[in-house]
């Protein structure tokens, strides 16, 4: 297929900043002028690292080089499940340039996964676990040596198949059992079994997804460096201060005395959402060694060790009135963790995205002798949206009724788990915007499934719902200078999504300067103040309000400081663009500068803080994607054309980011619905998968045409910025919207991810 | 001269920080125990930093390496005086290495030396300016480029000798003339003349000194890189913030928009508190090249271009009663600032030590073909503190009356320029404490000078008076993590003072938490709040007030939270070592683990201030320093056996790096005194003395016992810490003391510093 045209995302969001701004604010009146919209914010803005990034000067950790820096490798067990008997290091501690081998015997048992283990334990779970760790003058010196470790491992039986395992007689991980808190995570409102009675028509299906890798560009890497008593850390993370609190909590330190650093980052995906064993091992053979150590995962630990999107079996009824009103549903669900605890639950898509007064979720998570699982872009909810959104095309078949007059049909006004009105909610217009852009009549037009003719086209539609309101603790200070420049810093990160720019933006926005102006600086715990991870789709909506706090709080010290200057009263002073007027004679005015040299100031500083949430409220972002695919019957090749999304995300403040993250996101969705998966042997353990070759990802070839439209305006009621994230969003109906698609094309399900040819097929010839 | 024992400093200081907080605190109320006396402050602590300085680990401006560095060298101009009539780069931009060649040819127009001149001139006004700066691969290669630059130079008359240059026929450096400003600086109160008139005795008498060199240890070095529109400049320098403002103007870019990093510094003492022209040739090279560039001079350079220690020539009149009481006291003085602007007054001394109603100053800044003049360590106190402090002791003689009692006879109670009242003086117990520990009526022991034997003791006093009681602006913020572990920013300096150190004390101090708790960040102009130089013994008086306010601020935070959870009045709490007890209950209390939990809080952050300083007073350090010599009437070599100090100095924070300032002070003055000086070769123009083999200074070896008293206690009219500076006027008194010993063993004064075995010898002969 040759690649498509990407046609530009198209915004339907409104300049109401200001005007939103107007109804909120208090103490801030005077200000704001509630007539002019905003400058920056909602405007397509390039990334102020653009050019650290196009130049190649950006510093990622893998770039990280320190005078004296050793290099480690981490010794990994070879079998699916192992004790170590014994391990001698003396041959590989004799190799020419090896510095150090740390093991379980020559280190503290700091606890790991959740206390179910240590850094390093004896007790190994999962081909990839975690053995000994070599620092070495070179990386060849450090993987020679790996070799010269002589491990004896008393073998143990395993399991890696999750079915398997959830059986009494399987192989245990832990004495307590395979499955996870030893019973499932249930949750039940109404009454289901009177609701199915009650129904017209019950369809139940069962449903399959793969295990996912994240696989983000960059690898894993940490680069320590000790100075006396004091850690430097450089992390590829997304959370540089849950890495400084896990890794003094490791160490047994004060947090002050650990500095985590990440500048640039190639992706996380949830990946790097938490300190990883690396980190710790590397700053254990830095302060052995007294040298920097870096120990960056190749792309094969990427693919064993550091996570995964858990696979799932989705058993689901639906019951449903003749008129298309939804009476229960239930879920009945396992998916595997891996060897350590996660949760592989799928059931939250389920619970909340439409009006059902009877619901019954049930949902194991259970262990098996592979890599421990973790949060992948928008976790449990891309797997339940395949399932739940394929079983309401089934039943919208089922009646006889338009998919997208089942799903209007049965929209939820308010928040079906809590109760709560939800503080914004557009998907109604979504469903609206994104059926009158891909004219959705067309898939009425099944006739053509019989036609005659190999390619087969079909279109398909999915919902998401999703948190990404954001939340406290973020804090963003702001230096503002003399000649009216300002400096921002904020402990967040920038996965690659733009954080650095929408900071310079809110910024510059209310202060009413040129972004030029001014200067971020994220991902250091040292030096900039606390913010939550990013993750979550959690880093707009939680930072921006910070930053819009401090600069507000900056104009306040200005106005104030203006009014003690020009004798006037705050209250008749109004600020524009760096200058304080009076509104009564806009001749009596003073500038930043001249008010510092009036203050005989040098730097004005003020830190913001992300609000709390409104109580009472559910925050949720939805979306529509709607698919259309061509479905070749002679290969099984399923080709996605178009992809056309509506969304709710709040105010969007950069649409070029934004734009980034939904193409993203989508591309990374047809990657799930059509290719990725982990695929494990089960005889021996061992994952198949574990590189780029064969763990299939989608390229810029697969590329479909995209067009999002984003039908919310800023939902004021959040912060006073209004953004909600995006970054799942993106991401969570594609693979669902693709497999109604195939599904509308070939006039059969496929019920299990991904739709590679092999299963089109075989579907085909079922159907025959 | 062996090496002689040195003794440990000794403190009269007492704890009362508590009590004096006590009484000035109105908002803290409470959470002091005003019973309790300091943990930390006042107590010897070992540097925080000492582990990177011994470990080799202390990254200097010098150690940093960048990825794909070049090297810059500047050629320096070999005439005194010229113009350059054209330069050929071409030659030199073909040698293997070189990167880019900047000259006034192909540079913008950079004002420099206060729009006197331009960072490239083709006007070039002493040998060592500056004519070109080449960026090569290497150093090697940039040194050897240098030689194939074709410069053709107009040849211009010059001067370099002071006293020359300020007739009317000598060739002048700017068509204004020589005299800086055109006339000399001048200053009355009352009437001179009638003052003399009324004198019983009038000693008039005319001292010279000698341009001194600063030569820190680390030579002067910047390193530039560019990020886009961003600059980074890592900076030997004792002004960040200076050095961003500086380059920031120079280059027409937002402050914002470069950042200024100086972790660790060997030593400034003035030379680098501004900008450097290298500093702005490294930023424009590294952009020209799109490179990293680092440019750090040599030890000539740094004694050819980089500031000196104006030389001068001091005729001084003093009118006195028979009782010893001053009548008048005039002063004409004139020095030479070099090349460019700056000033070479010494007057102030004159004008403020001693209590006198007439009194007149005038002081010329002469321009000469030579580098230009820049603060050193005490600027214009130490010449001026030599000629006063020297007449002084004359004049005593001349009536017949002791030293020391002279001084107190004309004891000033009051600021004698602005009339004001001090914050502190305690002076006089400076001088009890000095003349008991040293036994001063040894002074009086003349008869000694004309004993047989040729080694002669002696001993001399000498005062000082500086500034240092610190100013805004300065501010720090702390953060306070969850584990009770905090971090402090600061845009400030450590030039190797302890800065880092007294700013983790009080920051432990005030939290009532341990110092290994608590890291701290400065020098860096992107991530700190902004601070005031690190000059005029400024740092420790204006920043460790504003760590105190920050903490404090914290500890109110701690204790609003407090009494929101324990639901007990603010007024009822008390703050101890990290958790807030109830007064009336005391198991009544919440820890800051608690507080952060019951918050949801990951870091409370407050940023303080420097106080201003209180109106309508003068606030000054006050010191006197006694010195022992020996002197061989043979050889005419001098040796200082012993100095002893007393001061008041306000509150001192850490006994441990105060000793290292009276002790640097003390040594630095001992070479000012004995043996450094900087020597122009008249008829060429050159500097002689460019080289440390050449340029004589001190060694541990001419360390002599010493023994320094704080007579202070803390100045809390100043700020709530009550520290004032100490970097100077350990310096001041040195020379003089030196001088005045030398003269009460030899019985003949040498007015020109410095006293060299050489001038000893020429005296005694003129005195036979």
């Amino acid at each position: 297929m040759p690649p498509r045209k990407i046609v530009k995302t198209s915004y339907m969001l409104e300049n109401d900043w200001v005007e939103s701004m107007a109804e909120v604010s208090t103490e801030t009146e005077g200000l704001w002028k509630p007539d002019e919209n905003l400058k920056i914010i909602g405007k397509p803005v390039s990334r102020i690292d653009g050019y650290d990034k196009v130049s190649g000067t950006a510093q990622y950790t893998f770039d990280v080089q320190l005078p004296n820096m050793g290099h480690a490798k981490i010794l990994r067990c070879p079998h699916p499940h192992a004790r170590i008997k014994s391990v001698d290091t003396s041959e590989a501690l004799k190799h020419p340039g090896v510095l150090a081998i740390i093991t379980h015997e020559n280190t503290p048992k700091i606890p790991w996964y959740d206390n179910t283990s240590f850094i390093f334990d004896p007790h190994l779970r999962y081909v990839g676990d975690d053995v000994a760790c070599v620092a070495a003058e070179t990386l060849q010196a450090a993987e020679e040596a790996l070799e010269m470790i002589r491990v004896e491992y008393e073998i143990l039986p395993f399991v890696v198949d999750t079915a398997e395992a959830m059986k009494p007689e399987a192989p245990k991980l832990y004495d307590t059992g395979n499955i996870q808190g030893g019973e499932p995570n249930v949750y039940k409102r109404g009454d289901y079994e009177k609701g199915l009675k009650e129904a017209d028509v019950v369809v139940e299906d069962t449903f399959i997804t793969q295990v996912a890798v994240h696989n983000p560009s960059e690898v894993h890497c940490s680069v320590a460096n000790w100075d006396g008593d004091g850690l430097t850390v450089w992390d590829s993370t997304q959370a540089v201060f849950g890495v400084r609190d896990a890794v003094a909590k490791a160490l047994d330190m004060p947090a002050s005395k650990v500095r985590v650093i990440k500048k640039y980052m190639g992706g996380g995906f949830g990946s790097k959402l938490d300190a990883g064993k690396y980190t710790v091992m590397a700053a254990l053979l830095a302060r052995l060694t007294g040298r920097p150590i870096k120990l960056a995962l190749n792309r094969k630990e990427q693919n064993l060790a550091v996570g995964n999107r858990p696979n799932s079996v989705q058993t689901i009824q639906v019951g449903v009135k003749k008129d298309g009103t939804i009476t229960a549903m239930t879920l009945s669900s396992y998916g595997t963790v891996g060897a350590y605890p996660d949760g592989a639950g799928c059931h939250w898509p389920l619970r909340t995205l439409y009006r059902c007064d009877n619901v019954k979720t049930k949902s194991y998570s259970v262990f098996t002798n592979a890599g421990q699982s973790r949060a992948m872009r928008a976790p449990g909810h891309v797997q339940g949206t395949f399932a739940l959104e394929s079983i309401m095309d089934e039943v919208a078949e089922k009646i006889g009724m338009d998919p997208l007059e089942f799903r209007l049909k049965n929209y939820a006004d308010k928040d079906q788990v809590f109760n709560l009105p939800y503080t914004s909610k557009r998907l109604r217009e979504a469903y609206e915007k994104a059926a009158s852009a891909i004219d959705w009549n067309r898939h009425k037009d099944r006739g053509r499934r019989d036609e005659p003719g190999e390619i087969r086209y079909g279109i398909g539609m999915a919902t998401q719902i999703w948190w990404g309101g954001g939340e406290p603790p973020a804090y963003a200070t702001l230096k503002l200078n003399r000649d009216g420049s300002a400096h921002v810093l904020a402990g967040t990160q920038d996965l690659g999504t733009g954080t650095y720019t929408f900071i310079a933006m809110v910024a510059a926005e209310v202060l009413e300067i040129s972004i030029e102006k001014i200067t971020v600086t994220i991902g250091d715990t040292a030096d900039c103040p606390y913010c939550n991870l990013s993750g979550g789709s959690l880093t707009a909506p939680s930072v921006s309000p910070a930053v819009h706090d401090a600069a507000q709080l900056m104009k306040s010290k200005l106005v104030s400081a203006a009014s003690a200057a020009l004798e006037i009263p705050e209250t008749d002073l109004k600020y524009e663009k760096g200058t304080i007027f009076s509104i009564k004679d806009n001749s009596k005015k003073i500038t930043i500068t001249e008010i510092f040299d009036k203050m005989n100031e040098q730097v004005l500083i003020a830190t913001g803080a992300r609000n709390a949430n409104p109580k009472g409220y559910a925050i949720n972002t939805f979306g529509v994607q709607v698919a259309e695919v061509e479905v070749d019957t002679r290969t099984g090749k399923v080709s996605v054309i178009r992809i056309v999304g509506a969304y709710d995300v709040g105010r969007i403040l950069n649409p070029k980011t934004a734009e980034n993250q939904f193409h993203g996101g989508i591309l990374q969705g047809i990657g799930f619905a059509l290719m990725e998966q982990r695929i494990i042997d089960n005889p021996t353990g061992k994952v198949l998968t574990a590189h780029m070759h064969n763990y299939k990802m989608p390229t810029i070839h697969h590329t479909p045409d995209i067009q999002v439209f984003v039908v919310s305006t800023a939902d004021m009621l959040i912060s006073r910025v209004g953004a909600k994230g995006l970054g799942e969003p993106a991401h969570i109906p594609t693979a669902a919207a693709i497999a109604n698609a195939v599904s509308n094309a070939i006039g059969v399900r496929i019920k299990q991810l991904p739709i590679t040819p092999d299963r089109v097929l075989n579907a085909l010839s079922q159907k025959r």
